[in-house]
């Protein structure tokens, strides 16, 4: 019997790369397993998880949705309805009862591409956000926005020579996706210096530069608003990539998370691409998703999200079906959280008012803690943090001395990742290394998120870490 | 703008087939909708899908077991607790407390692998049933058994030339995922005059064969109870499948789904895999997967289940975690679900009684249905069909006249699904046929459910219909 080791295993799968639960993350769980057991002398009380956009984390507390919560506790167990009636507000019961109708069990395997009512529940939201019809048979439902984006970027790849457009910095799925699907990336940068910016020249130069290398250049990926940046796209700026898409024959896969997740709603809203493609009267074909992971939901473990084909034939949606089939269907908890999601308590119904005031609180709390630790963090010598107006995270740049790059070089590691690795041994905090999203030569950053509890204490450690790094590497 | 072509798309993703969800699934649910609707002359009242296992499905009428959805609606909902306090027995209190203490929230991430709580009472429960230590970290939680047994696929194809033997009639998962990652199913042949055995000699020859063309074998599927056979193997056979595995240097991929599907407990027990590699200390590597899916559980809307690494180096595990990792975390209510199958209420406690009555039912239920339907059927002229000792299906084999097989391959079609869409047609019953999993040339059979309620009146149908057929036909 010859062992299983690596070299007998898909070596194209070896290159994934996902720094979000990567060296740091796995770290992190080391640590909180010593504070744990309690025998370890570390210099800080807590770990805190900030590597990943978690908000219902333990420690992070952004509380659930009352209303999400009470329907889906219904739909678990329906018998409630009788044995607790006072638990529950009447639209609630109404709700979970209209769901069950067309659902039958929640432990019933449903449609492939969903729950029928669902979707419909998912159309109406588009079409009141767009002004734009939308058709349930155009959208999946999913496991998250993650499985939606794997499974259109596997069939993007015809070769290795396939590419697809991705920001830098992004999110690491998109790499991963292309390594484990064996395609390639085609770098664009974003405009730190405009507020990380699209600029739809780089996107171009990008088409040229890999176009010259025999890439094929199948798709293009924007994630708006931005992650790991928190960047929003203006509609004129849309308008033209949509426009780029068209002359050159690509995809749009529209990365649209953190659409409810703005801090500035006023002056820099979101637009969506469906709505500029409709505007547009565009032909281009556009895949965008949405989640009930971020936004006010945050229900990251339901697994839940949708995508929604645009200007795509019959027949290639017959294929994302067959597709999608093969998985049976997306988790039943993670779709009736986002009918949850798109079809909120309405004013005038019971659960109105508690919503309002929880979501309004999460809103409010995240905006403020976004700018309070945009700010502090930019007041710190060597560091330029970009003010976000959106998503969940900040992607300070960081100015790293040279002793300490030579250091890190000299132990195999990027010089972020070392200062992220010395932020967490003295302080407890995981970040992410700005090399996990891609930066351009020569530059630092990391990626953190603003959903931390006590945010002047939290920034007092990011502070005190970075003022004796400069001292101990000057 | 060139407008999305499926020539532009991944041309092996487009070779994908899983008949389970097919053209009949396809037909069967505008029936459905005809049915609802209420303007079709159609020659039956309801649409009963025998297509696919899903034993909550609304009008089969397995009911969920109230102790798992009681611990779901408070791990959802945990104010219940205080809101409810007479609607849920202390144990089922306890469990959910004990749960969330571990979780947190439902609505956050958990470890990659799944819940540390919640994979060690899966290892308590592999070592209670097998008598051999099982470790948390060799456990990873995933959304029902496909998801697993898609990534093991994907990680053992090197190559094209990479073949996985699989048996036949099987379960189309296996064609799918090698179809979807580029690699070669190598077929060996269950022993359907022996009652669908395993046949040792038989998974030789397919070995020698594919060497001989070239291909390069690397891992063995054994499907136990068999899908869509309802077959259940005997340790001594297992014993030289292990043998087999050792001496040709295969990885073995271990389906053991329907473990608790089981019609003759006494005389036809099921023994798994790692117990047989244990106890021989076989150096195989195997991977074994389970689901709540089925069972007396049942819950395929959750999408819940796990898989053990056996006898897999560090370095593959790390490799498996780094995967995994991509898609963030199996969905919360799965896990959840995967803790109350394999810690189910114990003697003494509030749930037991309640848990005892509604598992013995839907064992018994499911037992006298499968006996009862195989008796019916083979006792048709033309069908034979094995009385299968396990999981929920039958797989009867049908004589087609010679005329009929003609008329389908003159309309394109394979004679089996030509008689599947017949009894489509005719009485509403949807079954998949033997085209769909395989089977040897020139035999047809199709794979029905044993699910539905109301058996005599359903069996009925099955014999009306293929009596009718036999004398159009003849």
């Amino acid at each position: 019997m010859r062992p299983l080791t690596l070299d007998a295993l898909n070596q194209q799968l070896q290159t994934v790369q996902y720094a979000v639960r990567g060296e740091l993350a796995i770290k992190a769980e080391v640590l909180r397993d010593q504070l744990k057991s309690g025998g370890a002398d570390l210099p800080f009380d807590k770990v805190i998880s900030s590597n990943i956009g978690n908000p219902q984390q333990k420690g992070l507390d952004q509380p659930p949705i009352t209303f999400t919560r009470q329907v889906a506790a219904l739909t678990e167990y329906p018998a409630l309805a009788t044995l607790a009636p006072n638990a529950f507000p009447e639209d609630v019961v109404a709700r979970a009862q209209e769901l069950l109708e067309d659902i039958g069990s929640i432990g019933a395997y449903s449609h492939s591409q969903g729950v029928p009512l669902i979707r419909k529940s998912v159309a109406a939201f588009i079409e009141a956000r767009d002004g734009h019809p939308s058709s349930p048979a155009d959208l999946f439902l999913t496991a998250g926005a993650s499985a939606g984006v794997s499974l259109l970027i596997n069939m993007l790849i015809t070769s290795p020579n396939s590419g697809i457009l991705i920001p830098i910095p992004q999110y690491p799925l998109y790499t991963a996706a292309l390594a484990q699907h064996h395609g390639t990336p085609v770098p664009y940068y974003l405009d730190e210096e405009a507020g990380w910016a699209t600029s739809v020249p780089s996107i171009i130069d990008a088409i040229k530069k890999a176009r010259a290398e025999g890439v094929e250049v199948k798709a293009l990926v924007i994630i708006n608003p931005g992650n790991p940046t928190g960047g929003v796209l203006d509609a004129p700026t849309m308008e033209k990539v949509v426009k780029v898409c068209e002359e050159e024959s690509l995809v749009l896969l529209a990365d649209e998370v953190y659409q409810d997740n703005l801090h500035d709603r006023a002056n820099q809203p979101f637009t969506s691409f469906k709505k500029v493609v409709r505007n547009l009267q565009s032909p281009v074909p556009l895949v965008s998703f949405h989640s009930i992971s971020k936004g006010v939901s945050g229900e990251c473990g339901r697994r839940g999200g949708y995508f929604e084909l645009v200007n795509v034939s019959e027949e290639v949606r017959a294929l994302v079906y067959k597709l999608v089939s093969v998985g049976l269907c997306p988790p039943l908890s993670g779709q009736i959280g986002v009918d949850s999601m798109v079809r909120p308590p309405k004013e005038g119904e019971p659960s109105y008012a508690l919503w309002k005031k929880e979501t309004e609180t999460i809103h409010k709390a995240l905006a403020s803690r976004t700018n309070l630790m945009a700010q502090r963090l930019s007041a710190l010598p060597g560091v330029s943090c970009v003010q976000s107006p959106g998503a969940l995270y900040l992607f300070p740049r960081i100015t790293i001395p040279a002793k300490a790059i030579e250091h890190a070089k000299s132990l195999g590691k990027e010089p972020d990742a070392f200062y992220a690795m010395g932020l967490l041994e003295e302080t407890g905090i995981c970040v992410v290394p700005g090399s996990g999203f891609g930066q351009r030569d020569g530059e630092w950053h990391y990626r953190l998120t603003c959903l931390c509890p006590g945010v002047e204490e939290y920034v007092g450690k990011l502070e005190g870490f970075h003022q004796a790094f400069l001292k101990k590497w000057a």
